[in-house]
């Protein structure tokens, strides 16, 4: 992609109104505008993170035996009724009436609809176990959207709902989403705890959060750091049977600020390994029985003949949020650091003198030959001075900068910089593009 | 992707509000479900083949220069009472009130909304021409919504949006939205004309519908043959210049119902190249000029110092619409058949006997082989009767059925069926496979 022909609009200073840093390196570096309050526009830069953390989070869903639906964003009012959640939500459900006086809403959350689905055409324990999930824009009417898209009202999520026959077979969905869920965010290059978590009126052991720790995080966090420096359990487990791997984490100690309990804390973790840091919730899995499927009557038939409300649970990752997360935990002073795999480019090329005939042949090639190997390239052809050019680069956080000029190209050489290191390397265009593409 | 794990709800009737075919076969086969009037949700075959054709429509707008954003769903009405449109767009548009008694609206287009994000950052003729295009969730309160996705209320849309220095600029935009549209349809095997539309109280005549031609369409249009047997320009023109292929296309007699004049169509059309038959609107272009920009103070200096409202257009493409389109224009009395390149499942594997090892492990040689080689399997791997299986794999219309029996696997065959022909072959499974992959 020519940097000329892109819509890239960097801002040099950040409106006054973000408060914190990934909000304002959003705004900084192009990747979203505010459309309203705490509704965003996603512009084009922002627009490809997204979708290769939306990407992420769908094969790993996959992958654990999800299917993927998509449900519409406006829903019925009747089918909150039915639930009892139409009156108890609140004011942050907006709620719509369309022009022949029906009464719908933007959906902030799908159990009733998809428990709606599921009762329409399920109707035997022998389609089960069924995960089914999707990625959709939802609204919550926040009082104070604020943070970016890290609180906004219009957001990204991903929402995964499973039914099962029984409980022990639900809690075995639970593990497998536990598990995509360690799996998604180290794909990402973040290290997120999984914590225990208030269930509400529910009750039972059975929901955790996902948080990343970061510096600028919201709310403190405290937990045993053998669980931060764990590896995730990765594809190749037995999905079927991932209890020890659930229990090797869930013994550890991990407590957000509401659950918390200083002196548990105390007793159960090592003095080296106490770790108390902040964080951002970036993932919820929950398991809640049959709170939709016994007043939504979902029922099915067992091996036994007998009709019972299905066991479901419901897992929900921040889609939206998650940039703000990941800018939370990696930038520096320059800007964004983008782990690879969510980079919206792998590579921005940069030429040095654009008006220069041989500079800029260079450059096509190597942004050719690249792009033959299959790597996303921003190729920044314009006529700005170098400063802003490397300034805009560090801005945006691409992994790799690969700089080309007329010195450099006189000796044979250009300059590859890694963004997260700030390590250069002079050396010849091919052997740049062999360590790119290694 | 095994049948048995998939969730594919196929109905045996098509409830009695399913006027037309594709609405009907839609439900049928356990794409879509209806949540509320005009409003549904995606089952997972259907999503696979919304996904696949958005690909389509993504790929080719950025083959014609244009640069992918998102905007939200949701807007502000103040910026719709900048062009004037909010009171002018009348009950069509939901209008919303959000809990600080803000007017919003869920966006029926974005011509506001990108009028406001150019000004915003765009002030110089040197960043021309821009095409941005978004494909997001739209909603139009229908009065009367019907025949499923093709006259939805919550519908997905393509929209994209030129800016340019200048009408002559604007026309080149244009035209490459023309080529693009003519190149997007047929990769998805529509046969879709450009037809003269009506451009309204702007004048001119740079507006086109491209209509794809169907026994079941909703209006009646009039064309010369030799346009629907025109094959489409593809990828590989001068984008630059696209003036003879766009004006090859636009001498040729053709028209909407509304723009029909039968005095001309029998003075500009051979007897034998006239065409009257029915169509479905799938895309619609135009060029507008600076009908937002000048009220919205949307400004660039030109290469003169001065300032002037930008050119613009906007380009949209009914991508939930085109599922109907598709199937309206291919079906049969089985039930769908998806061109190759929009399927949901490159092929279904039939497992005639799943109860038999030898039959379920051949199948399952056949499913590892082609995913393998890139293909897309459903495998129906269910304890349903032979006569159900085909039945539904007739249904749900993937180009290829692959059925594998204990009668033929004791003769070293298996049975290859296309389709769309009907035509069936008894092959050995490497032969069947090498055929599947060519």
């Amino acid at each position: 992609m020519r940097l000329s022909r892109y819509f890239l609009p960097t801002l040099k200073e950040a409106p006054a109104d973000a408060q914190i840093v990934s909000h304002q390196l959003m705004l900084r570096a192009g990747l979203i505008r505010q459309e309203a309050a705490g509704i965003y526009a996603w512009l084009p830069l922002g627009l490809r993170v997204l979708r290769r953390i939306e990407q992420i989070v769908r094969e790993e869903q996959v992958r654990a035996g999800g299917v993927e639906l998509l449900m519409p964003t406006l829903q019925l009012a009747d089918l909150w009724r039915e639930s009892g959640r139409y009156d108890a939500y609140g004011p942050e459900m907006l709620r719509i009436t369309d022009r022949h006086e029906r009464e719908l809403l933007y959906g902030p959350t799908n159990e009733e609809m998809i428990t709606d689905i599921f009762r329409a055409y399920v109707k035997s324990y022998k389609a089960l176990p069924l995960n089914l999930f999707h990625i959709q824009w939802k609204f919550r009417d926040e009082r104070r959207p604020r943070f970016g898209v890290m609180r906004g009202r219009e957001f990204l999520m991903k929402d995964a709902y499973s039914f099962d026959i029984d409980e022990a077979s639900a809690r075995r969905a639970y593990n497998r989403m536990f598990v995509a869920y360690l799996n998604t965010f180290a794909r990402m290059g973040l290290k997120a705890v999984p914590m225990r978590a208030d269930t509400g009126p529910i009750g039972g052991d059975l929901s955790h959060e996902f948080i990343v720790l970061a510096d600028t995080g919201e709310s403190a966090v405290f937990c045993d750091r053998k669980l931060v420096e764990m590896p995730a359990p990765g594809g190749d487990v037995d999905w079927d049977d991932l209890q020890s791997i659930v229990d090797q984490r869930t013994a550890l100690y991990a407590a957000t600020e509401e659950m918390h309990d200083a002196g548990r804390f105390e007793a159960e973790t090592a003095e080296g390994d106490r770790l108390s840091a902040r964080g951002i919730e970036v993932g919820h899995i929950f398991y809640f029985g049959t709170k939709y499927s016994a007043p939504m009557k979902a029922h099915v038939q067992g091996p036994d003949g007998k009709d019972a409300p299905v066991h479901m649970g419901s897992y929900g990752v921040g889609v939206s949020r998650l940039l703000g997360a990941i800018i939370e935990a990696s930038h520096d002073e320059g800007g964004i650091i983008w782990p690879d795999a969510v980079a919206p480019f792998d590579v921005v090329v940069i030429n040095l003198r654009a008006n220069d005939a041989a500079v800029s042949a260079a450059c096509e090639q190597a942004v050719a030959k690249l792009e033959g190997l299959g790597k996303e390239v921003l190729y920044d052809d314009t006529d700005e001075r170098p400063g802003g050019k490397f300034a805009t680069a560090d801005l945006i956080g691409v992994p790799w900068q690969l700089t080309i000029g007329p010195k450099g190209l006189a000796e044979g050489v250009v300059e590859l910089k890694r963004r997260a290191t700030g390590e250069k390397l002079s050396l010849p265009l091919d052997e740049a593009i062999a360590r790119l593409t290694a």
